[in-house]
């Protein structure tokens, strides 16, 4: 039988050893074999910080962006030869969808969302200029830039292809190569999905290594500019936020653990309401969905005590229906566990629940499967129990990671925020009730112990992505017992793997450091006006000052007619003058930027293609009739895009007046072509 | 002699122990004792969850920033005996005045900052709304809640008070009480501060506990909910961040350790120019400024090969000026260090970066001192050391946290960045230069490696406040060696005590949540005009729709004309086809928004009183001659200001057409009577 190859320090690695079998979740079958024999770990991180990571910051967060969408596309094209793989791990057809095209969906969301938030460069900018003197000669900024290390990506058996892409992406957006090591279990998959990734050409060399087997000595070799992130079990967590090296070197160290998580009925949903059927079906689902094998899935089923005996019921008859067996087999719902130690890990836990609780529907040790051996496979029934002491300490400790949730009665918001405290942090919770009221108290007393909280009705039952569905674009990972990580949540996880470093200077350096026109750097007035420049010719400081022009009496009256907008300050002396603010009648706000454009504007044809936006306005002084206005614009932002002739430029708008205040402020948003033509 | 108190669980606490002894620098008499014998650490943090965290969290982040203000005001108040205390720490006035009036400072920064940048409530709604359906049903919202625990802040003994309340304000601002654990050996100032705060009344009972003295078992009894924040030593912050709660509940941890510094000078800066001077100045400030003993201080002192004999040079004849002696004698310029134990330890770490250098200036066994005995007092010389080969691996490596720095030659950039990255990771950088391109590479070069990087040149040298003031404005902290933490950064320090969840749900769902009106979320279309409502009466949802009105084609003539704005996209019907985004002539940006507001606005005087600015405007469809323009108007978010007879209301604004796309899209910002006049 094969051993399972590892792709690290550039190229295929062949164990030169037996390896570890893995075995067929449905059959009991050995796949393959695993082992890491013989990989040199810190020759494998060398080779990511010395080739993968210059390779990558050689790119623009855009033309990374690129590449992750070549890639989701790339490897949507193999997805049918992944389900095949998938369905060896116990997976449903609709389990293995959740997995790949779920990650294939990582890879697409973090490619259009970095091109849509982050410029098309290599250093972001966070956050505004911070003012840190009177005269403006001394300012700060925040920038990010990628960590020198290597992102290790240690992932859990039961999401062999999301799990591996959703660390991925925001790593490779952020310029930072990732080192993935799967769980043995179910790694065949991974390395499948990592030989299409490496097959396709798309990735410079070293940006992705994968190590099939154990972690070995992988994190005695990390540095303080090398990430960890990890998915399993809280006590792998514990073990390895305390690894030495991660201690000595106070490395960033991310965690996504299993947890308690909740689901919440309200007292609104009676039998017979929209929630409440959307309540015992989300459950049922997340009970069966990858057969219980998610970190999200609903653990503690908290419900009105008056309806718990409605929601055991409905929920039993839900259950009776779910065919488990073969997950190639027509009509079955739920696959088997990964393997059979899991199931027996399963059983154990349950042993402990039982403590608590009663058992409503299903039996640990006996399950009828279609087309398979219930034995030989790691089969096992949806098992629903009941624990009528809401204050017993096993349902809110013990995790059953397998088709396992416990009904636990509650009396009151109050008990129920104490209740779900006792989870000591989850990774997600939802709320099912048709009570806006109920919804806000419930998410804002349980949000300080959860990553994601979901609330669910009848508005937005059809659109919703359910209890158990982390998105690419909110936060993963919850505090405490889940973790204390985050992974996710678009721009956040990306952040992540940068360095926020404070840069203090004056704002020509800042200017420079940034790629972005600062208040008080240098402008110049070029003698072309810098709307006849495109992007090639544009620099940053361009500007164009025009003016002055006065503002009449008659030209606030005649705006006020033309517009419609008579507001008082406008147009009666008297009660302007009573306004706390303006002392007398002033111009339009509306009226200045009118104004302002009709000074800064050259009209004819030229690279500039639309003003298609305009930020952060603000009136500074009330304009007077008699007033001069000056108009200073200045190239701030020039960010080309990589697959369209023409580029967004932020222009600085500078409105001020005869004594020099500025009237208004505001940012410019233009389109503009790459080239003259 | 007394034994310092503690102030926990609601009370002052006087041990029953005789208790350490703690020296004064400059004298060696005994200040007094320490001891926290008899204090129930577990209790503590049980008092801060139970009545401080529920207190703060009644208050709205403005109220808070106020009771911040106010405690800021009153300890300004206090400074001489502040001051006075601060001397027996070895402290020149100016040292004092950089930790005293440095702390707060940083209570009176992050009550602005507060005021300015976080919502008038008890939730932050963090990003913006992340679509999650096509049917515009279902989406997220990430926001940020309060920790239910207590911040542990364990701090150093170099800045008695600055270190307190640095941790302190954002804990605050963020509604986390605090728990302040200071060094022993300066802990009497800090007890001092802490009783004045106690004493002043201004903060609910909970919001901060004081330990001085040992902190027992205390880090047993934390929790996922609570935090610790260490200052101090990079073995300490180990052992911390390894310990066996922390690491099993997944605590937020965050340090900030001593670092090997460096500072660059630009080979531009040879001697006689200002950065030449700039760069030796702020060199001999930084390693006598608190005799040495900062975090942020420069150990490494890059120079280019050639210039490093001349920096040597003007370094020690700055130095030679040095008056060492009883801080509170005129002409003192350095004090002594805080304890003859830890003359002792620079003394050994100088002993090792000897093995890679040379001294170019001061003894470490002798110094001359003024009003006060050399031996008794914690004196020493500031020295000045030189280590030719920049490979060896001492002064990267070894930190002498007193007076001490250590010349470095380098002959390019690349090399440069190199040896910066051998420090493993710092606090804070600097680079003295003029030459603009030079800054740029040596920040983007070493910013991974740095929480902070100053560029020093002619334009901001008179307002700079120099390489080792962090400031409330931006992070403090560095990655790897530095601790690996992030503190301050404005609102940055103030999430740090947040938990971030994602909310999914309806818009109606969102709103109510987040108090804030969500695209989706129900309008609702008063009977009277919203802007004829003050904030009292004024909800959330409350809407205006306005319209229709035709734009005709002597519209965009007439607004051309009057404006000035002749792009040609108005006027010329065949320039604009060949447009990519018309396809003919179109209307002004700005008279669509002229005219919608034309539609809204409510003319006579009323509780709307100004139009302070716009945001986020995006023009999203052409309007061409003939369209028909409608505007909606929809209440967005409330700001009521503490100290005003109004608040801010954000309202969203969106302009469509006949067909009903959506022509532009705004906030418009503007300024609202609380109660109707």
């Amino acid at each position: 039988m094969a051993v399972l190859r590892s792709y690290v320090s550039g190229g295929w690695h062949t164990p030169d050893a037996e390896g570890v079998p893995l075995h067929d979740a449905v059959t009991g079958e050995e796949v393959t074999r695993i082992s890491s024999a013989g990989i040199d770990m810190g020759a494998a991180l060398a080779h990511g910080r010395r080739v993968g990571g210059p390779a990558l910051r050689e790119l623009t967060f855009h033309q990374r962006a690129n590449l992750l969408k070549a890639l989701g596309l790339h490897l949507r094209e193999h997805r049918d030869e992944l389900y095949a793989l998938s369905a060896r791990t116990g997976a449903t057809l609709g389990d293995s969808k959740f997995d790949v095209d779920g990650g294939m969906g990582v890879l697409l969301s973090y490619a259009s969302k970095a091109k849509r938030e982050l410029p098309n460069d290599t250093v972001y900018v966070d956050g505004a200029v911070e003012p840190l003197s009177k005269g403006g000669t001394f300012a700060g900024q925040h920038i990010c830039t990628p960590m020198r290390g290597v992102a290790v990506q240690i992932n859990a058996f039961n999401f062999p292809v999301w799990g591996p892409l959703e660390k991925f992406a925001p790593a490779f957006i952020a310029g930072v190569p990732s080192l993935v090591k799967p769980a043995s279990q179910t790694a065949y998959l991974t390395a499948r999905l990592v030989e299409l990734i490496i097959e396709s050409g798309l990735l410079p060399e070293g940006a992705l290594q994968f190590v099939a087997g154990g972690a070995g000595d992988l994190l005695d070799h990390v540095t303080g500019q090398d990430l960890v992130s990890f998915t399993g079990s809280a006590s792998t967590a514990q073990h390895l936020r305390a690894h030495p090296a991660v201690v000595r070197h106070s490395v960033r160290f991310t965690a996504e653990a299993d947890s308690l998580n909740l689901s919440v009925l309200g007292p609104d949903a009676k039998p017979g309401t929209t929630e409440f059927d959307l309540y015992v079906k989300q459950l049922v689902t997340e009970m069966t969905v990858k057969a219980g094998q998610k970190c999200t899935a609903i653990r503690r089923a908290f419900v009105p005590a008056e309806l718990i005996d409605d929601v055991a019921q409905a929920a039993s008859e839900r259950l009776a229906k779910v065919t488990v067996g073969n997950p190639t087999s027509e009509g079955v719902r739920m696959g088997a566990l990964a393997s059979l130690e899991q199931r027996e890990e399963v059983r154990r836990s349950l042993k402990s629940l039982l403590d608590a609780g009663h058992i409503v529907f299903g039996d640990p040790e006996r399950v009828d499967v279609v087309d398979a051996d219930a034995e030989r496979g790691a089969f096992i029934s949806p098992v629903l129990l009941r624990a009528d002491d809401a204050d017993r300490a096993e349902p809110h400790e013990v995790e059953a990671f397998g088709p396992v949730s416990t009904l636990i009665p509650f009396t009151n918001v109050d008990q129920l925020i104490d209740l779900a405290a006792r989870g000591q942090g989850s990774l997600a919770g939802s709320v099912v009730t048709g009570d806006t009221a109920f919804a806000r108290e419930v998410v804002l007393g349980v949000a300080p112990w959860h990553g994601r909280v979901l609330v669910l009705d009848a508005d937005d039952a059809k659109e919703s992505t359910g209890h158990g569905s982390p998105m690419p674009q909110l936060v993963h990972g919850g505090p405490g017992r889940a973790g204390g990580g985050e992974e996710m949540g678009g721009m956040r996880g990306v952040l992540h793997h940068l360095q926020r470093t404070a840069v203090q200077g004056s704002p020509k350096v800042l200017a420079a450091v940034t790629n972005r026109w600062v208040e008080g750097a240098d402008r110049t007035a070029t003698e072309a006006h810098p709307f006849r420049k495109s992007l090639a010719e544009l620099k940053i400081g361009d500007s164009v000052t025009a003016g002055p022009r006065t503002v009449t009496l008659e030209d606030i009256e005649h705006f006020a007619e033309f517009t419609g907008d008579t507001f008082y300050a406008h147009m009666d002396e008297e009660a302007a003058k009573a306004n706390p603010f303006f002392g007398g009648r002033v111009a339009h706000g509306y009226l200045i930027v009118s104004f302002a454009a009709g000074l800064f504007v050259s009209p004819e044809p030229g690279p500039v293609l639309a003003n298609y936006g305009l930020e952060n306005l603000r009136f500074l002084t009330p304009v007077f009739p008699g007033d001069e206005l000056t108009v200073t614009l200045t190239a701030k932002q020039i960010t080309p895009r990589e697959n369209a002739e023409y580029g967004e430029v932020r222009w600085d708008a500078d409105v001020t007046k005869q004594d020099g205040a500025s009237v208004a402020k505001y940012d410019v948003l233009t389109l503009v072509e790459k080239e003259a033509k």
